[in-house]
C-alpha cells in the first residue's frame, strides 16, 4: 500500500534515553531499517562496532563531510555525530521503514530535506529522572553534567518542531508508543492519497458494471 | 496530558465490518468510551438492547430529533440509526476517549461538529471479500443486496474526508491498527501544544536556576 519507505526520526534531548529505546525497537518491529550512525567520540561500556556506532577518528569523520557522505552530521559536546546518507536511501527506495535515532540539531537537519518524514520527541518523564540519568551514565564530570543538563531543559523548547511526543517512563511502553505512531502513519490518508485514488477508480468501475 | 478526551470515528462502507471490529476493540482497550447508537431497524440474530444499539419506534427516534438529543442522524436503507450526544459529550468534557462507529453520513455530520475528532475510514480487503460478506449475513434480499453492494463501493469514494484508512483483513490487526491510530493521536504535539508550552517554561525556569 505505501509506495515508498517511512523514514521516522526518533530525537529528543540528552538523557531521554534514546538509545536504550531505539536498542529494543528492535526486536519489536525487526522488519525496520536501522540507521547505525558514525561518531568520534569513544565508545561507552559495552558498545559495539557497526552495532552501536561506527566509530571514526576525526579525519575520516571530516573526509565523510566533504564526500557528502551524510545525511546530517553535528559536533555535540566535541564530539562528531552524523548519519550515513546511502543506507538511508537505499531502504527508502526499496519501500523499507527506516529509523533514525538522532539528536535536536540532527533531527532539525533531516526535516529539510526529508520534511515527509515522522518526527518523534522522545522526553525523560522529569527534569529530576533526567538528572538521574545523567548522572547514572558514570561518564559526566561535574562540568561535563551541568552542561548536560541544562542543555537538555533548554531542548525541551524543541517539542514543537517535532510531530509526536513519546514520554520514556518505561521503555516497554515507549516502544509500544513509536511502534502505535509508525503503524498509524502508514494508515494515514495523506500518505497514501495516490493509491486510494486508484482503488476508488476500481470501485467505481465495479459498481458501475455490476449488473 | 490530555485535556479532554478523543473522539474516534470508526465509519466505513456497509459490509466492511465496523460492527465486528468495534466489538473487538472493547476488550483490547476497555478504558474508552464506547457510544451506542439509537436504530429503528429490527434486531439481527444475536443483537441485544443497549449493548448493539437502543432499538428504538420511529415515532421515539423522530421524537429524539426534535429534542436535538443526536449528535447525528441518517435514514440508510429505509431504517434510522444516530448517536445519543448526551453520552459523548459526558465522556469528553470528562478527558475519556470515546468511540463512535456509524456510517459515513453521520461521520461527515460529527465532522463538521467535531473537526478534531480522529475519522478512521474501515474498508473490506476487497470487493470480492465484501461481496461475500454481505451475503453471508443472510438478511438481503436480491434487491437490498445490489444496492448495498452497489452503494458500498461508491462509498470509497469518501475515504479523501477521512484522517485514516484501516483495511479489515483480519479483525485482530484492525483492532491493533485503531489502537495505533488512537495512541499515536494521544501522543500528537498538535494536541498537546498547550501542555506542552508549559513543560517549555518550566523546563527554561529549571535550566535558568540550575546552580
Amino acid at each position: 500500500m505505501i509506495q515508498k519507505g517511512l523514514l521516522v526520526v526518533l530525537s529528543g534531548p540528552s538523557g531521554a534515553g534514546k538509545g536504550t529505546v531505539c536498542k529494543a525497537m528492535l526486536p519489536a518491529m525487526p522488519e525496520m531499517g536501522y540507521s547505525i550512525s558514525c561518531t568520534t567520540r569513544q565508545p561507552r561500556q559495552g558498545e559495539v562496532e557497526g552495532v552501536n556506532y561506527f566509530f571514526k577518528t576525526r579525519e575520516q569523520f571530516e573526509q565523510m563531510i566533504r564526500n557528502d557522505e551524510l545525511l546530517e552530521w553535528a559536533e555535540v559536546y566535541g564530539n562528531y555525530y552524523g548519519t550515513p546518507l546511502r543506507y538511508v536511501e537505499e531502504q527508502l527506495s526499496e519501500g523499507r521503514n527506516v529509523l533514525l535515532e538522532i539528536d535536536i540539531q540532527g533531527a532539525l537537519q533531516v526535516k529539510k530535506k526529508y520534511p515527509n518524514g515522522v518526527f518523534i520527541f522522545l522526553i525523560p518523564p522529569s527534569l529530576e529522572e533526567l538528572k538521574k540519568r545523567i548522572l547514572g551514565r558514570g561518564s559526566e564530570t561535574e562540568e561535563s553534567f551541568k552542561l548536560r543538563f541544562g542543555s537538555a531543559a533548554e531542548e525541551m523548547n524543541y517539542i514543537n518542531e517535532y510531530d509526536y511526543v513519546v514520554v520514556n517512563d518505561k521503555v516497554e511502553q515507549a516502544v509500544d508508543r513509536i511502534r502505535s505512531i509508525i503503524y498509524a502513519e502508514l494508515c494515514s490518508v495523506k500518505r497514501n492519497r495516490e493509491y486510494y485514488n486508484k482503488l476508488i477508480q476500481e470501485g467505481t468501475k465495479h459498481a458501475v458494471s455490476f449488473d
